[in-house]
């Protein structure tokens, strides 16, 4: 996994255009140190799906549209690699829904807010796009949760009936489960606890399941009786089915 | 997996010292941008492990012990996340080899080699070693590989009988097997180019294995008929064991 960014034929082109969208968000003073690495476990996760979209990722994400789209007060709540990787993915989203986008980040510093606020809103001046962007003026805090973390916008995270998360640290998925919301993980790591304690969990790549998030919304489909459990179980079983007798350890 | 370094009872404590190596390794000018992303995919793999020495790696690691021991031309070839990783310990196994250190990376500048090479020589006297670290001068090229990556030295890694590589790029991995040499692999990905086609392929964790293997070289282990296949495989299937049945989908 060590190419560099190839042409679009080479068969790893999408993971590695991802990647470097990572790289130049860093450079661009958008991530905190450590969201290269969170990359980089994000990276070894779609490795062992096969960097494809699975079925049961697909039916998760159906039902994340279905909430997005019932829901009275949508907000997609993006940290700096969700920007990274498909901010003007989540922009169109936004305006799709009619709703705002909540930046929300692990390590706050006022620097890296600026940053990520004004690479938005150059992406929805590019877009023609009008979508509201909270998160630069705090005015609430997310219950049960310590430090900076918790910030958050009243007519944002705190009032929303159903929030996207991509790329969620579990404390604060936990924290917005707790406050009785919708709360809708995108995670490649079926194991995480983002994973395992949101109401909707999709098993996949955060540029994929926008960009499916795009199609499925302005078919408005219907919420069901959703089970999390068994769409992570499915992912792990995909995973499994790949390594199964992978080696030949009879000869 | 957000925690910073907490306190040594903190569960995670050796996966986040870790980081905090190779994160500080990078604010020394060690590593490539790259370098963050590939930790992270390692740390991927090693949470599906458990963050633990299985039995199959313990196996594999007295193998590499045994083949180190018994070359008559062993190197170690480091890259700057094994320096950044396991340096001190790598330099104890030079000293109790009696060989050499060979710096071989990936994305060579003249700023990144001079900064491994310093931090080396600096462990080297704190510990009260006189390991030979080679590299800096490289005089030979690995046949068949493109690039300054092919860059070598021809009293280490071009004459070498047996090669240690902890985290090796997949092309160069299997130059060195078709040079006929003992290729000696740590990956923590079981399914990666350098596991499947190294002489014996150690699945674990680079600074891990590096202790096991100061414990395991004293002992003077014998050589086996290794295959490694085997020992990829058990590997897979210790983590399908903990991936299997993981949710209730029952209910």
């Amino acid at each position: 996994m060590d190419e560099e960014v190839a042409d679009p034929s080479h068969p790893r082109y999408q993971s590695l255009l991802m990647r470097k969208r990572v790289s130049e968000a860093g450079l661009k003073g958008m991530l905190a140190d450590s969201a290269m690495i969170a990359h980089g476990r994000g990276e070894a996760f779609d490795y062992l799906l096969g960097e494809q979209t699975i079925p049961s990722a697909m039916d998760a994400t159906r039902e994340v549209a279905a909430r997005l789209v019932n829901a009275n007060r949508p907000v997609l709540s993006l940290n700096g690699n969700a920007i990274a990787l498909a901010g003007s993915e989540f922009l169109t989203i936004a305006s799709q829904l009619g709703c705002p986008i909540e930046i929300n980040i692990f390590y706050r510093t006022p620097q890296r807010m600026g940053a990520l606020i004004a690479h938005l809103k150059l992406l929805n001046l590019n877009l023609g796009l009008d979508v509201e962007i909270l998160g630069g003026v705090p005015d609430a805090r997310i219950p049960g949760l310590e430090g900076p973390r918790a910030a958050c916008q009243q007519e944002g995270i705190l009032e929303a009936d159903a929030i996207l998360v991509p790329l969620e640290d579990g404390d604060r998925c936990e924290a917005l489960v707790a406050m009785g919301k919708d709360v809708l993980v995108i995670d490649l790591n079926p194991l995480s606890r983002s994973a395992r304690k949101g109401t909707v969990a999709v098993v996949d790549e955060v540029s994929r399941v926008a960009k499916n998030l795009i199609q499925l919304i302005p078919q408005k489909p219907q919420v069901t009786d959703w089970k999390s459990s068994d769409g992570l179980q499915a992912a792990l079983d995909h995973i499994i089915e790949t390594m199964s007798n992978e080696f030949d350890t009879k000869n």
